[in-house]
């Protein structure tokens, strides 16, 4: 399977799972708890990989490093996850939701640092500036157009409040990074490795859950008792939706890398956004036209071949300056 | 001298170009005649042209073409600019000033089209895609934020005042590029070029003032009787700043080239908008710090050489993808 087709799939599926989230509601509210559809999707994707983990292990045993000391490796990202969760509540308690989506962008670049820094992936100078241009892209979409309100607190939040954003940033590109670190760290199937992911990450979501329910008191009762509560068709596709797309991310990371991931995801916050002028009457803005084709030139910078970009048809680029022609 | 640092100088003297003419209004008026500074300014341009040509001739003859052949090649870029104000006047009883604004940033990707048509020069992917960003990016800095007032009309005119848009920015470029023409046609000296462009300048400039006095009857006088009243030393002060705009404009025409200009004139945009948040108070706005960023961008991906863009530091850009390390 070819990386740029997963890469669009995962662009569909994740710009349908905001569209999918909102018409999963009744008159502007959830009927059922939210925070059980990511424990839920956790369980998908375990299910899926471990059926198809199986089905692997039909034809030829499958390779797998089996040791503890791999083994714990992987709830790592699910512990990174968490932390990122609870610096995400954190920071909402200093910035406005505007400001706080804003620096949501800065996750593009600090990707790009980490997958430097520790995957020591180089990047050509043209690259950069691709991956600056995308934060920059989706940033420009995302600009308060005049007549919407509540802006004037834009940027005028206590310190606190970016030193958290760009915390938070570090750590979502941290948990990408290392994910694809533990991918490609070695031949290991994928099922194996997305069997071990999936596993912790089922657990970690679980214990956030009951963790949760204990904070409140169990006044919303037990996990089980309320798992399924107000579920409709549109709640499942919606766990079904955000498991499809974790399965894809970890593809990526195996095949592809997180580069491509920041890609695909930008581009689906992009699509959504065009999709719910459609589909929710949203007005559509200058800026979310500016946006896109920025972030389009920046996919065409950053994946192009070099010579496609740079070739002059036949004469020399620097004729081009300082000589009567 | 270098095109660079002209380029810069530029800058600085179109953005205070803004600059000036606000800070000659008295109390948001214009107690003088604002028509008259463009007449003028070209008065200054023919006066110091006209001393360095004389000047240059001093120790050698400059090389002078003289037949009239060549010299009828001058006066057309007035009368383009002239069917260009007109069409600027056209297009503002279509549609509202913000639009106006946005779509003058079209004159970029035109100039850049009738670079490469009329003068026939080749421009690398990477270059066009820096001149569609430089545009994207000015745009950007535009996009009204919220709390400022007429902006729900945008996008909202009749169909002829686009239209009348996208000819006024193909005039204007078709001004610079055929200025560009006439200048490096041939190895005439630029004083002697100069002296032809702003001799017709001035005479199209003074044809013009009188047409307007003749339309409103001559109710305000004629043009000597009214050329310098109300004039302050700012006033003076935009005469000479936009004569010598116009000078390092010409300079650029011959030895750089239209791109370098707009380059110039779109950074000296952005100068002025950031100037104008500490002079007058304007609020400064993401989409301002966006389009800056997005801008200098654009020049570095234009004119940096194309092996320091694409270069990888060792290994190749193909190792990056699909691959297990």
């Amino acid at each position: 399977m070819q990386w740029y087709f997963v890469a669009a799939l995962l662009t569909l599926l994740t710009s349908s799972q905001g569209i999918l989230t909102t018409l999963s509601q009744s008159n502007g509210k959830y009927k059922y708890d939210y925070a059980t559809v990511p424990f839920l999707a956790e369980i998908f994707k375990l299910l899926v990989s471990g059926f198809l983990l199986w089905k692997e292990g039909r034809t030829s045993p499958p390779r797998m490093t089996t040791e503890w000391k791999s083994v714990l490796l992987f709830p790592i990202p699910s512990i990174i996850y968490l932390v990122h969760n609870n610096v995400q509540f954190a920071t909402l308690t200093f910035v406005d939701p505007s400001t706080y989506q804003i620096m949501g962008n800065l996750k593009i670049v600090t990707t790009g640092i980490l997958f430097r820094l520790f995957l020591r992936r180089k990047l050509s100078n043209l690259q950069w500036m691709a991956i600056i241009l995308l934060a920059l892209g989706t940033t420009t979409s995302q600009v308060k157009g005049c007549g919407e309100s509540s802006c004037d607190s834009l940027f005028s939040a206590p310190i606190e409040g970016y030193m958290l954003g760009l915390l938070s940033a570090c750590l979502s590109a941290l948990a990408g990074v290392y994910t694809e670190y533990l991918m490609k760290k070695n031949n290991d199937s994928l099922y194996w490795q997305n069997v071990q992911l999936y596993t912790f990450g089922a657990i970690f979501n679980m214990a956030w859950l009951f963790w949760e329910d204990f904070r409140v008191g169990f006044e919303k009762g037990l996990l089980w008792q309320r798992l399924f509560n107000g579920y409709t068709i549109m709640t499942w596709l919606v766990v079904l939706n955000l498991g499809s797309s974790g399965l894809l991310v970890s593809w990526l990371m195996k095949y592809a890398d997180n580069i491509v991931k920041v890609y695909s995801t930008s581009m689906a916050m992009l699509l959504t956004m065009v999709l719910s002028i459609y589909l929710f009457n949203v007005k559509p803005t200058v800026q979310l036209f500016l946006g896109i084709v920025i972030c389009i030139m920046s996919i065409h910078m950053y994946f192009a071949p070099a010579n496609m970009l740079v070739d002059l048809p036949t004469t020399s680029k620097a004729a081009g300056l300082g000589q009567p022609e």
